[in-house]
């Protein structure tokens, strides 16, 4: 890994997997998010995509904060924000969205959870979408609650993923369609729970919500996947190029819309729906 | 420096100064802004702030990026997300408020330069200010462009800072009063030059506004400054706390409001402006 240091601050998020993953002998991280996402574990980028492949990793994705928007007016507060339509989505589905600004250009491209009629969560790449979003709903007046909470997923990933992800929440999880999620048991909580992740291998994102419990979490993951040959693990550059997964921050900006950048097919042109930056 | 291996990417954005700052041995960054700050030369923390308190450094604060609000109501808007009252500010001045969202969580602390009445600069801390400014611009329909320029702050800071300030930009950079701001003659344009800074030394910023120019400013200062015991620097742990001077990230977050954090002296809490989280 070409690398600089990186001075430590609280600026710089721990997240509730550090921990283990500085155990495991984490070798660098970016910052997304103002948040640490562990990018090396003393394997070639080419050695880790193998490895991806054909068993299964464990991803401190904590950085894809989660912006929650709840409450009456949340599902048109959402639907402003993106030029996709979400009138189709149904409870428990997720959607990969681009939110976009009033001249087109990306703002963030997340992952949209409905949690129920008046609950969404943004799942988000490296972009502050809290303000944005704060931003808009206080100006409009649009009666909702816009709020990060304490989330920080944690990804399953690789072929082998869906074994490693029932020994732990049971078979259940076999059932899950792709980018649908659900609530299963942990400890004396539920989690959510969602087929998708940020790789084509195939997996799952676990969506803790009580920081407290992250090393437990891991641990039990970690431990289950003892025969399932797991590693701790990052986004692959080699896997998600290959797979046409664009990293924003990276291959896309602020200063690129949708349309030049193949994100069309996520984009609905022709519809009655309203949104920003039409 | 205690530091972690930091993964180079797009996403952490080079500055202007990054490769003279590569030669003259940089040794870590920190990430503010989706930008790089560098934050180690070779010498401690100790070191840095007694050589800041007899002589002079150059800061590659580009990460204090300028959130541009100008148009008819920009004096409006720029009001409405700060609870320090603005009436007084005059052009050429600058002016440190805490920008506080609909509960007085701090969203960040910039310093706004009022370049003319309907042309504000937000020269902001490590938060998206971009996103919240455009949200509630767009939200509430007020008329002001919200856009992120090409302006790359250099800060000039130490006792020694006037005199090496002065050499490259001539004299009448003497005449600035603390906290005021003007357009000096660099090359074939001009440059905005506050006596400010993040630290409480003295010095000026530099408000570089042609990126492709980064290198040309360094070494004039550089080249000015080889009598004046000139060094590469950053802001200053020791220097800045003994100074009072928080970090948005690191000291105060959005949890924080403005008066438990010893803000209060930047709020104007019995006045008559209208501001968002009163």
């Amino acid at each position: 890994m070409s690398s600089l240091a990186l001075a430590v601050s609280r600026r710089n998020r721990r997240t509730p997997y550090t921990d283990r993953i500085e155990t495991l002998g984490v070798q660098g991280y970016s910052i997304v998010n103002h948040t640490l996402l562990p990018k090396a574990f003393g394997r070639t980028v080419e050695e880790e995509y193998w490895h991806l492949r054909s068993s299964v990793q464990l991803w401190d994705v904590s950085c894809q904060r989660q912006v929650e928007v709840r409450g009456p007016e949340a599902a048109r507060l959402v639907q402003m924000m993106t030029p996709r339509d979400l009138g189709g989505v149904v409870v428990g589905q997720c959607i990969y969205a681009p939110l976009i600004d009033d001249k087109a250009g990306l703002i963030n491209d997340p992952v949209i959870l409905k949690r129920a009629e008046d609950w969404y969560w943004l799942s988000i790449a490296d972009s502050d979408v809290l303000l944005w979003t704060k931003g808009l709903a206080l100006g409009l007046g649009i009666d909702v609650a816009v709020t990060e909470p304490d989330v920080s997923p944690l990804a399953v990933q690789g072929p082998r993923a869906e074994d490693l992800v029932a020994a732990v929440f049971g078979d259940a999880v076999r059932n899950l369609a792709y980018f649908r999620f659900s609530l299963f048991d942990f400890l004396d909580r539920q989690l959510v729970v969602a087929r998708s992740g940020y790789s084509k291998q195939g997996g799952f994102e676990i969506y803790l919500d009580d920081s407290s419990l992250g090393t437990e979490l891991w641990d039990m993951l970690w431990s289950a996947g003892q025969g399932l040959d797991v590693t701790p693990g990052c986004p692959n550059l080699i896997e998600r190029i290959e797979g046409g997964l664009l990293s924003y921050g990276n291959e896309m900006t602020r200063s690129n819309n949708p349309l030049e950048i193949n994100l069309d097919r996520f984009c609905t042109l022709g519809g009655q729906i309203d949104y920003i930056g039409r």
